[in-house]
Parts: C-alpha cells; structure tokens; sequence
C-alpha cells in the first residue's frame, strides 16, 4: 500500500504572506480565532501570491483559513506532551490532542471573517477580522472555509466544546478616557481601539493560577504600539493608562 | 510593526504521519473529506509522535483535522491561477479561492471523524473515517477540531456552499456481485467494500467535460489493490467488474 516515496524526507516552506495585527506580543492574544471580533488586521501578500491571479474571487468566501508558523515558538521545539491553558496549566495532554503552538511542525490554523482584499500601489492585501495572530506571523497558505465540509455541526470534544468564558467586567479609569479621547483622532491607525482593549482584557489574559485570586499586579499588555496597564481587583478590570510605547 | 524576521526564509517540515487509505491513486478521491462516509483509514504515526504522550486524550475530540502534503503534485509546481473542477474545469480563479491541490506550499486540510486510537506492538495508529487523502500521503500534523471556533455556522461560500451533487445510481452486474460475494471473506483487508465502491462512483469520478453526455468508455479505478471497472449510462454507473490487480 506504499507509494514509494522516502517519508523520512523533509520538506521545505516558504511564507507567501505576512500578518498585519494589533498584536504586538504573545501576552494577551485571544486563544482562539473569532473571540475577539474587533481584532481586525490584514495579510500582506509575498512573491508569487502578491498577484492579481492569487487573488482573483477570494471574495466569493466570507470566511477564510489563514495557516501559519508559530514563528515565535520554534526554536523553542516542542513535546509530545503540553499543559494547556484552558486546564490551568497543571495537567499534560498528548500535544496532537491540543492546539499548542508548540507542535512538531509548527503549523497553525486560523478561521477568520474576510473582509475584503484590497490593492495598494502593487501590494495586495487581504483584510480580516477576528485574528489571533502576532504581528509578523508568517503565513503559508489561505484556503477558503468551505461550509459543507469545515462546518461539522455534530462535533464534539470533551476539552474545548464552548468558548471560554469572558470573566471581567473592564472599566477605564477617567485617565484611560482621556488618552482614549486623544487617539480617537488617529482612527485609522488604531481602529475601534476601546472595543478591542475591553475584547482583549476580559478575557483574563493572565496566567491561570492567577485568576480567581487577590491580584495587586499592575500588567502590561501591548496593542499596536501602545501600552495597556491595567489591574484586576475582584472581578473587575480597571484600564489605568494607554500609552504609546515609543 | 515588525518583528524583524526574515520572510525569506524557509521553514523545514517533516511528516508526523502515513496515511493508510483504500485510495491508491488520485482518481476517485472525493473532493471533500466526509462525502464518502465508508472511506475508513488510519495515520501511522512516526518517529517522536508515535507515543503514548502525543496521542494522549486525543479521543476528548470526536473530530480531528489532518494537516498533509499534497505530495504527488509537488514536482509539477504551482500557478496562481488554477481552473477548479466544480466550475466544469473551464473557468480560472484565483488559487487562494479555491482548495486546489496544486498550491503555493503544497499543504492540505482535512476534518475527518476520529474513531479511534490503537496501538499495534509500539505503532500508534489513529482511525478515521471519511478520508479523501490518497494512500500514502504524508501528514504534517494533528489538531482537534475545536467546535466553538472551527465551526462557523454563518460561514458562506458562492463557489462552494452545497456538497456536490451524488447523481449517478451505482448497480453491480451479477459479475461484479460474485466478486464482492468472494471477497467478503477479508471484511478486514476490504471493510465495506461494497458502500464504499457506490459512494466512490455515486460522485461521477469522470472528468466534468464527459458528464451529462453520451459515454462509452469503460472507466477503472483502484480502491485497495482491487481494480474496479464501471461504465456509465445515462444517469446509471454500472460496476463491471472488481478485481485483484496483482
């Protein structure tokens, strides 16, 4: 029953396109697409796929499959066992029974809202909206989500059936309001940033073993190029300041 | 807003896995995983991953995603423009817009329902049902499909949001009969030999030029080590014969 082909052989990849997104470091990351609705970003288009061919009809999709590197992660290596997150951190899982970055090949998969593709100058970009990816994550191939074959109403699974439940409640501090206001004038740049501090924060980005205890830990998360402070006290999320990291 | 990687780069892959499947070459392959509910196969796992650590709790999930290389098209390349059989093999698109196998990197994605793991001396085999990979094929990775975020209820395609159309009606001749007869005495080497040949030809394998027109040829394919040989009529799909090809 074998091809013949030497299945100790390795093969090699090369990006055909680079991720655009608020998110400028791990910490904070949503830990699924789609959670986060207001993390809109882009895919700029590399080499051959840079080309008005690759492009053509992608819009017939409203939903596309992004597959990338966990570029951060890989010299790291991996194991065959992890601790995920959604289990506290404390018990080991078979690594292909969980979606930890950290994975032989270092392939993830994401299905994202297309927004629309776009051209500027000669480079293409394709718009999306419900990323969890890292600004500068290397893309290798975007594939149509196909309803009738992707959408499998009957699936299951024991360890990640519903999403993750957005626990704090995140209030900005008048100052927070303030530096708000003023960015408000570079829309642009930071697009519905309120909406996606409060996406990002109620999730609980912090580690597991901090969560439902005292907390007077002041975090930083890092969004465009503006850093979030804030702290959690009880079940609330108090946005302390928004400034630009420069 | 980078990272300062190298997008020129290329990144190594190596195969986690075999998939051992009744499709022994690529004509008749369903066009989608799941349309062939009797097409049962396995991933052999290899090296690192054949252990009782990567495949722990993996049957938390009742689906899985197989991450594969579409290896016997990798020498012919890649164009950005490809013509999709479901558009009767004429009009072009956009490669990104469609699920060609004959893309930038050569990476495929399947969900298929996971019936189970099982372990054969210290091989790790993972069963699954409603394969459409070719026997063979090396698989990069293993992922759970995670219902909450995988599934995406309000997902729309215009190319592709129905499953193809199942239109001919598959009847074995009495020759064909006594063959399946004869062979269910290896149920084991050939499990349901005979829905699985119906489900295979109910899809009309035949190029799109030839279907909905008068056709003569008598057609073979190769499920297992076993030449089937059919013949369509108007809307009817004769098996003719079921042999072994040794």
């Amino acid at each position: 029953m074998s091809q013949n082909q030497d299945l100790s052989q390795s093969y090699s990849l090369s990006p055909i396109g680079e991720i655009q997104s608020p998110f400028n470091e791990k910490f904070g990351i949503p830990r699924q697409p789609g959670l986060c609705n207001a993390a809109v970003g882009s895919i700029k288009l590399l080499g051959e796929c840079n080309s008005d061919e690759a492009v053509k009809d992608l819009s017939l999709h409203s939903h596309i499959w992004i597959l990338f590197l966990f570029h951060q992660n890989l010299k790291q290596g991996w194991k065959p066992s992890v601790r995920p997150p959604r289990l506290g951190g404390n018990e080991k899982m078979g690594v292909l029974a969980t979606r930890s970055p950290f994975r032989p090949n270092g392939i993830g998969m994401s299905a994202v809202k297309l927004l629309g593709v776009r051209k500027s100058g000669k480079q293409w970009f394709i718009d999306v909206k419900g990323l969890d990816l890292l600004d500068g994550t290397p893309v290798v191939d975007i594939k149509p989500y196909i309803p009738y074959s992707d959408n499998i109403p009957d699936a299951q699974s024991e360890l990640a059936d519903t999403a993750p439940v957005n626990s704090l409640d995140v209030k900005f501090t008048s100052q927070a309001k303030n530096q708000l206001e003023a960015l408000s004038e570079k829309a642009e740049q930071y697009p519905k940033l309120a909406l996606l501090i409060e996406q990002v924060l109620q999730q609980d980005p912090r580690p597991s073993y901090k969560q439902n205890k005292a907390d007077d830990k002041i975090y930083g998360i890092l969004l465009y190029n503006l850093n979030i402070r804030w702290q959690v006290t009880n079940n609330q999320c108090d946005v302390l300041e928004i400034a630009s990291s420069q």
